[in-house]
C-alpha cells in the first residue's frame, strides 16, 4: 500500500526545519531507523553534503538516521534497498534533471507502489504529481522531460499563495498561472498552502494540516476544500 | 545596427497597455507604419487574435498598424519582410515553444542584426537574452530548448521584484532564485524592474526609465545601477 506524505513546505515562517511535521513523521516512518534522503534539489545551491546534514539533524530528533543518496555508489540500488525515502525541496528543475540523469524515476515509482514510505517537501512534493509543470521554480537547468512520478493522479502546486490584493506588481498571480496551465493541460492541480500536506495511503488521499487547499480543475472555477477532506476522486 | 527596446513590462500598475513607452516607441518605430506582432506568449491563455487586437489598438494611437504573425501563411517569410517586430508578454515557455515549432529563432536573430527595430515586453524581453533560464513563468509546456535569441550577451529577468521583508511566505525571493541560477550558469543577469527598459543601439546598451536595475554577475555580490547607465561591457 502506497504511503506518502506530500508537504507544501519543509519549514513554516515561525518554525524550524520539519518541526511542524515531526509528530506525523514519527508515525509515517514508524519502526524505521534509517531513510535515504534525495538532496538533488539543492536549495540555494547548497551542496548535497550540507543538505543531507540538515535533514539528518532534523530526523535524529526522532531516532532516524538519514543517508544522502549521493553517498551511495549505485543510486538505483540505494533506492531499491531503502526503508524510507525523503526528497527535500529546492529547485524542481535541478531535482528532476538529476533524477533523469541517474535514471531513478521508474525505481522510485516502483518502491513507492510497493509501500516504502515517502516524504516530499516542496520540490520533493512537486515530483509526486503527474508533471512538474506547476512548479514555482526558475528553470535554471533544462531537464530531459517535465514528466514526474505520478503517485497522485493530479499536479501539485506547493507553497500555494493567495493573490496579494495590495500589490502593485504586474507579474501574474499564482491563480493566473495555474489557469494558464489549464489552457494547455487538463489534469487537476492541488494548490497546497504552507502548513498543509497530503497523506496518501493506498487509494486514499487526505488533506492534512490546519489550512484549506485550493483545487483547480480543467474548465471549472477554482474552489476551496477544508482540511480533513479526501481527494480520492480527484483526477 | 541593432535597435531593440527590451522592456520589463507592457503595463504599469496605474497605466494602460504600453502607454508609458509610447513617446519612445514613436522614435523607435519612426517612419514605420506597420509592424509584425508575435502573440505566441498568450497571457492568460488569450487567443492570438484577441492579443493582436490589443496590440493593434495601442499602436494605432501612434499611427502604426499591427499584424499578428499567426495571420501569415508563412511565418518565416513574414518575419523576413517585417519593417518592425513586437513580441508581447505572457508565458515564456509557451512563447519559446512556438518559436521553435515554427523554426523562427534564426530568422529573428538575423533580421534584428540587420537593424529591423524590435520591441519586447516581459516574455518578449526574456527571449532577447542568452537563455530563458531566468524567466519567472510557470513551465506549463515543454519547449525543445531554453536557448533564446542572445541579442544581448546576458540574461534578462523582467518584472524584477525586491524581497518583501514583511512576507511570511517561505517561497524563494527573486534574488535567491537568481543566485541559484548562478550555481549552474555563468552569464550575468539584468533584473529589470517594472518601468525600466534597455535600449540597444548596435553595441550600445543603455538602461532607461526612472528606476535602477539590479545586476547579478557570477561569483559577485549583486549590485544596483542607475538609469542612464550603459551596460556595454556586461558579459
Amino acid at each position: 500500500m502506497k504511503q506518502l506524505l506530500i508537504a507544501s513546505t519543509s519549514t513554516l515562517h515561525s518554525g524550524s526545519y520539519l518541526d511542524y511535521l515531526m509528530e506525523d513523521l514519527k508515525i509515517h516512518f514508524k519502526n524505521i531507523n534509517e531513510i535515504v534522503f534525495i538532496p538533488y534539489a539543492r536549495p540555494g545551491g547548497i551542496s548535497h553534503d550540507a543538505y543531507t546534514k540538515k535533514a539528518n539533524e532534523a530526523f535524529n530528533t526522532i531516532g532516524i538516521t538519514v543517508k544522502g543518496l549521493h553517498q551511495f555508489e549505485n543510486p538505483i540500488e540505494a533506492i531499491k534497498n531503502a526503508k524510507g525515502i525523503f526528497t527535500g525541496g529546492g529547485n524542481t528543475f535541478v531535482l528532476v534533471n538529476a533524477l533523469y540523469k541517474h535514471n531513478l524515476l521508474n525505481t522510485l515509482t516502483s518502491i513507492i507502489n510497493d509501500g516504502i514510505p515517502y516524504l516530499g517537501t516542496s520540490a520533493g512534493s512537486n515530483i509526486c504529481g503527474l508533471t512538474m509543470r506547476t512548479t514555482n521554480d526558475m528553470p535554471i537547468v533544462y531537464p530531459p522531460n517535465f514528466k514526474t512520478l505520478g503517485c497522485v493522479p493530479f499536479n501539485i502546486n506547493p507553497h500555494y499563495l493567495d493573490p496579494d490584493t495590495n500589490s502593485k506588481h504586474m507579474g501574474e498571480t499564482r491563480e493566473t498561472r495555474i489557469k494558464e496551465f489549464h489552457k494547455f493541460n487538463t489534469q487537476p492541480v492541488v494548490g497546497l498552502r504552507e502548513g498543509s500536506w497530503l497523506e496518501v495511503k493506498g487509494a486514499s488521499i487526505q488533506l492534512k494540516g490546519t489550512l484549506n487547499a485550493r483545487i483547480f480543475e480543467y474548465e471549472k472555477e477554482p474552489y476551496e476544500v477544508e482540511t480533513g477532506i479526501f481527494l480520492n476522486e480527484l483526477k
